[in-house]
């Protein structure tokens, strides 16, 4: 008989997909639904960037350099430069997107069976690369109560084994929307230096800090040779379709590692990487407007769901996502019945359990994910469904 | 100390990467350097679907369905058709250039340690995707005294053992532009439903036929839950760059796992789906004039080579690959010295050495790759260069 792999059936379904029928058929019912459920941007790309790739004349789609077109890495060098990291083009490999680089991080540092430590709850995905390298996620659970700050570093030294490899951080956080402080990242820095560790970074939402200043784990001193930047255009720009990101270090003998693996894959796509080199000619108040807008809709929606009965959302620091918890046992039967059975003035809305992003099997039950990528006009109407549902829902 | 993974070490370079340094040098020197080492096509990429993406006027560059665009999905399906392939839109999966199709059916069918048979001497890069997945590869010896065909049955029934799960089939063949014949599609067949195994057929270049009618995997009836066709848009409208390939089966368990990676991943190449998509529509004629262009530089390139003392090039039946044994014990040492040491009216042209294709050792040392991506002109140089070259040679 054919057989499918093990790692094939390990590997987790998206933690929303199996709301998306629901949601489908809400609709069909004539229900508009708000999905506060995905991280894809509604801001309009900058039509600069966009008129780049569309202004090219070019006569051959060709394969780029495996490690991306040079002028675009050079080009990316004035962009982290303005956000206080120092690289050279060649501590750079463009990757297709920052999943590539995550699982490029897996590849290089990790075998099959080997550990990487990262505070739950945590982007979902992040399960897939680990299945598809092999490699065991193990969580420090950082909680709701402390606005999901970093666990203690006595949580972090219980979880390292022999086989522990690396910590991978999100900063700011997706899901929690934590904005990891200068003070934490050196914490993170003395156990990665104690323990001889890989200190991922993903960086995705570095532009959408609204309490305090980001710190880059590449501006930790001393640690240069541990330090993986994975990096993406996608949510700076509004450009998740265009596919580009970046593997960044400074440690040249692993990022000689990490373009065997660019190299197999030939190339990162043509077209994005045009409109990547545009976009570090934007002006630089470009993200001013853009920051504006979602520190006022994570305003509101933290009002919003804080005068609810039973509703706790801590303040959500960057990125765009706030969790919550709810006054519900089971928030995924709850996101359910939004879909299935609520409606108020014929709409709903569609939120992400938590409990996709939590590796240990009974937490997050009660809390959801909020992505605020609507309008605030929206995000009111969202509120008043979510306010509405909690009277009417019965566990 | 921070170690590197297992992988990341035995991560094969790319086997043309060695000499790049040759060729730059050369280059540097003031040499002009032919190269036939790439499969980088000088045809010109279709100004009108390069205009579909230059003419686009969407404002967000969103994700895409992480199997595509159901739009790109549908279109292809006509494109199938004509083809000779009848599927539907759902037996497709939208990838990131053919590469991310290899790597999805290894991780969807072979867990670590499973083994894949594979026609040797094959793509250099399937040992990237292998040392990924943690995938074996077992090689079936073909022979250029027999044009590259496919080895008899009873080497591929050598080669099973119970961790076999599959066989890949690269048709028109990259290095060797052997066409497979139907008969030599039956012979797989037959030995694929014998003992349960996928058949990955990696079809790139079947536009590409010189000898006869390329004859899919995808036809072979009675087999259509073993079938895996990797596909991808790169050679056949010029579009490397693009990063847009296909995972396709009529196994719909199968194609659910495969989403899963596919989901992790997020979604494919915005941009060059949109490309992707017009080329449907390119008119049928289209790859007359390419398909000609090649069989001329085809005709010129095993004219002259044959001609060559010592030399032998089996005539390739598709592709733009041709295969040639040299009077030489060790190719990889006369391509470095083309580059490094030789010269005519100061030209010189660039190989790729057979050597990294084989996964047997001892195999193909006196056995180079050529890619005829050059004018007929050039390529007529490239060969005064060659002819030349081995005038002077002395191992």
């Amino acid at each position: 008989m054919l057989t499918i792999s093990n790692r094939g059936q390990l590997m987790p379904p998206s933690p929303i997909r199996k709301l998306v029928p629901y949601a489908e058929a809400a609709k069909k019912r004539g229900i508009k639904v708000y999905h506060l459920n995905i991280g894809q941007p509604d801001i309009e790309t900058p039509l600069q960037i966009l008129n780049a790739v569309r202004n090219s004349d070019f006569k051959i789609l060709e394969y780029s350099h495996s490690a991306g077109n040079e002028s675009y890495r050079r080009k990316l060098v004035q962009y982290y430069k303005k956000n206080g990291i120092d690289i050279s083009y060649d501590n750079i490999i463009i990757t297709t997107g920052g999943s590539e680089a995550i699982l490029f991080g897996f590849m290089s540092c990790l075998d099959a069976g080997d550990e990487v430590i990262v505070p739950e709850p945590f982007y979902a995905n992040y399960n897939g690369f680990a299945v598809e390298a092999g490699v065991i996620i193990k969580p420090v659970t950082s909680s709701i109560e402390t606005g999901f700050a970093l666990p203690p570093i006595a949580e972090f030294e219980k979880a390292i084994t022999s086989k522990t490899k690396a910590i991978l951080i999100c900063n700011p956080n997706n899901p929690t929307g934590y904005l990891y402080s200068e003070k934490e990242m050196q914490v993170l820095k003395e156990i990665t230096l104690k323990h001889d560790l890989y200190l991922f970074a993903d960086e995705a939402y570095r532009e959408f800090c609204y309490t305090g200043a980001h710190f880059s784990a590449m501006r930790l001193s001393g640690i240069e040779d541990n330090v993986i930047l994975m990096d993406t255009i996608s949510k700076r720009y509004s450009a998740c379709g265009g596919r580009i990101g970046a593997f960044i270090t400074r440690n040249r003998t692993l990022l000689n590692i990490a373009l065997k693996f660019a190299q197999a894959r030939l190339s990162p796509p043509s077209f994005a990487q045009i409109l990547g080199e545009a976009a570090v000619d934007l002006p630089d108040n470009y993200f001013d407007a853009t920051k504006e807008e979602y520190q006022k809709r994570c305003d509101v929606l933290v009002a919003r769901l804080n005068k609810m009965p039973g509703v706790y959302c801590p303040r959500p620091g960057g990125a765009f996502y706030a969790m919550a918890r709810l006054p519900v046992k089971d928030a995924d039967a709850f996101c359910q019945w939004l879909l299935e059975s609520f409606s108020y003035n014929n709409q709903t809305l569609m939120l992400a359990p938590a409990s996709g992003f939590y590796s240990s099997a009974h937490l997050g039950k009660n809390e959801v994910r909020l992505a605020y990528v609507l309008n605030v006009n929206d995000l009111n109407k969202a509120m008043d469904c979510l306010e509405k549902a909690l009277e009417q829902y019965k566990d």
